[in-house]
């Protein structure tokens, strides 16, 4: 295929966000990547969005371009067939994605047995391996309750599940990180991670938690005001929003122009003894700044505003829904090199992001659909664990496999 | 070092998080990761939060471990300087991180004449080059109109830069998927991305896109509820709040018997002729079950709920806010080693975290802190560029480094 990753096989026992991202981030880049279910799919299998019939949109945009394979791992001759895989020869297998409890017979120390220079990546929810999922991260993180409005009661959940997107991509990194260390030094290892990891490292990589210890600030909501600069959310005439982010002197100074307030502005700046050249200053001072921006935005409709916005280069996005942005956005479509066309068994012709990753040396191929359950099985069996027919058949006949 | 990735030397340009975050990323993992940044520090070097002092934390807990250097690139002989970082020789070198507009003198194109397989990975705001930041991206992504209470009006930003996280993650990804590709192939290559193609990958991954597509329904606010299954967050009577999650038959059998809700819960289920072993009829008869699971818990102390949900296996958390998260959960503190304690220069002492991946093969260290900006000008030029005491000492007096 000649991706970049083409020369590695992961196989993958997973469910939900993280590991199936994880997974599907490898096999963009064309590695081959099986994923393993219990007979009749894993408790993903009707995760919603679904389409009216019952399919699970979300599971056939997890696993794209995967392999998918049906195993009864309640039955030693499954837990073996998914043991000799995960420990098949060759320089590109032995490497194993999931959030499965890693323990029993998909211990590490139990799989490697099999494999002693297995790399494996197990995602946990807790960093003890107890269970959390990104909603129950999220509520511990702090996030909820410094979302929305100043005078909001009570936490604002996320829509996004961003705990499972940093844990899915940072598994992808730690699983290539180990691969290469194996290519160097001969050696395996478990790289151990967990959703609530993931949040505790961001919120200190962000200096939130610092704010916390040095500053004995508790971060206040601060609606959709951009907290330490200047930018937030205003109506024009229309009813349409746009978000406006002024972090650098430049983009400041843009707004400004564009919006004709550079006198009162100094004025405003003279009477708070303010620098507004310090985004911090324009943070402080947002009281006071966002009614006289607003008020030229209102009088004037999108279009209006755009089309000044564009001229002095102000840093601008109109908010749009999720319908808006499928049915009018053309970064959401064909004319986007991401995008391609896929056709999904079961739920017809979907606009499917590919890799996010643009790599010159392996130009970007059309995405690839979901595996149907069990599709692969026989394919896989054969190829990777080379059994015969007659093999293959008395393991459907034994309900081992499907 | 024996870390993981301790051959690699990478050169980090940036601004903010996203090339922050992943230069810190590879960093972590005892690469060397050289920022340059110009004379008296980048756009990012007052980024809130800050100390009382003006001293920023963002830009402390984003850089952790890194070398830094100032270089003014404004004159030909400082992008001499980093051209010939990024291009020395030896195999673990060539490698360029940046959120820098990659034209002119930063061109892959033009960086490669130095270096015929450069790895360069080029992070942009908009798939085509153009200006973008987190903040706007998520309005245009469509999440402020989905987040929040059923009767909000108007967006709801989120307050974690998820799209730089993403981004930033996947660009330490991609750089390692490129370094291996050179390893095997003795190719360089251009790496590109963008927060816009982040967001928008992310919403196909998760299966939004192909819910406008296929079902024609543009996602409305649910609020606090889970979409598509069960799950919320809820009152007790003490004020404390939880957030319960039920995506699994099992997780919601243990929801029902902790509140002892079997047999009005069986009854609502015939009422409306719905099988609430399936997620979504769970999510479909949320404002019937809200209530009873509410009217339970809004009865008891958090302590006493904990501890009976503790017992039954429910899946569920307390929220709390950032700077309850700092002062009592054990998981924010030393007994997590994902920690460590680190002595900033200019803020004190911080509990920090280091990687979120716990390589198996190279244990844990000691997080590290961020460097004073130009505190290894000389080391690097004299190390990784071979110059000497003189030479340094005239960049220097020539205003070129400090």
């Amino acid at each position: 295929m000649g991706g970049i990753l083409s020369d590695l096989r992961v196989v993958e026992g997973s469910a939900f966000v993280a590991a199936p991202l994880a997974g599907m981030t490898l096999a963009q880049r064309v590695a081959e990547v099986i994923r393993f279910d219990p007979i009749g799919g894993g408790l993903d299998r009707h995760r919603w969005p679904v389409t009216k019939d019952g399919k699970s949109l979300y599971w056939a945009s997890l696993n794209k371009g995967k392999r998918s394979i049906q195993v009864d791992i309640r039955q030693p001759e499954g837990r073996e067939l998914i043991q000799a895989l995960v420990a098949a020869p060759g320089p590109g297998n032995g490497l194993f994605l999931t959030n499965f409890p890693a323990e029993g017979w998909l211990a590490y120390e139990e799989m490697k047995r099999r494999r002693a220079d297995l790399v494996m990546v197990a995602i946990r929810g807790q960093p003890d391996g107890a269970a959390a999922v990104d909603y129950t991260v999220n509520a511990a993180a702090g996030f909820p309750m410094a979302t929305g409005h100043e005078d909001t009661d009570g936490p604002i959940n996320h829509v996004l599940p961003a705990w499972d997107i940093a844990t899915g991509l940072s598994a992808a990194f730690g699983l290539l990180a180990a691969e290469r260390h194996r290519r160097i030094t001969g050696k395996g290892q478990l790289v151990r991670l967990s959703l609530m990891d993931s949040a505790l490292a961001m919120l200190g990589h962000l200096g939130i938690l610092a704010e916390v210890q040095v500053n004995g600030v508790d971060r206040p909501r601060v609606g959709n005001d951009l907290y330490g600069a200047f930018g937030r959310d205003f109506a024009c005439s229309d009813g349409q929003r746009v978000m406006i982010v002024a972090l650098t002197d430049r983009q400041w100074r843009a707004v400004v122009e564009a919006t004709g307030t550079a006198e009162r502005i100094a004025a405003v700046e003279k009477t708070l003894g303010l620098d507004f050249r310090k985004e911090g200053h324009r943070f402080e001072a947002r009281d006071s700044l966002n009614p006289m921006i607003g008020a030229w935005i209102s009088a004037r409709s999108y279009e209006e505003v755009a089309r000044v916005f564009g001229e002095k280069g102000v840093l601008f996005e109109r908010y749009q829904s999720f319908g808006e942005l499928v049915a009018g956005d053309p970064r959401c479509s064909l004319a986007n090199p991401l995008f391609g066309e896929v056709d999904q068994p079961g739920i017809g012709k979907v606009l499917t992001p590919g890799s996010l990753l643009d790599f010159g040396a392996a130009p970007r191929t059309q995405p690839v659909r979901a595996p149907e359950l069990g599709e692969h099985t026989d394919q896989v069996l054969a190829e990777a664990l080379g059994l015969s027919s007659a093999q293959i058949g008395g393991l459907r006949d034994r309900g081992i496999v499907a």
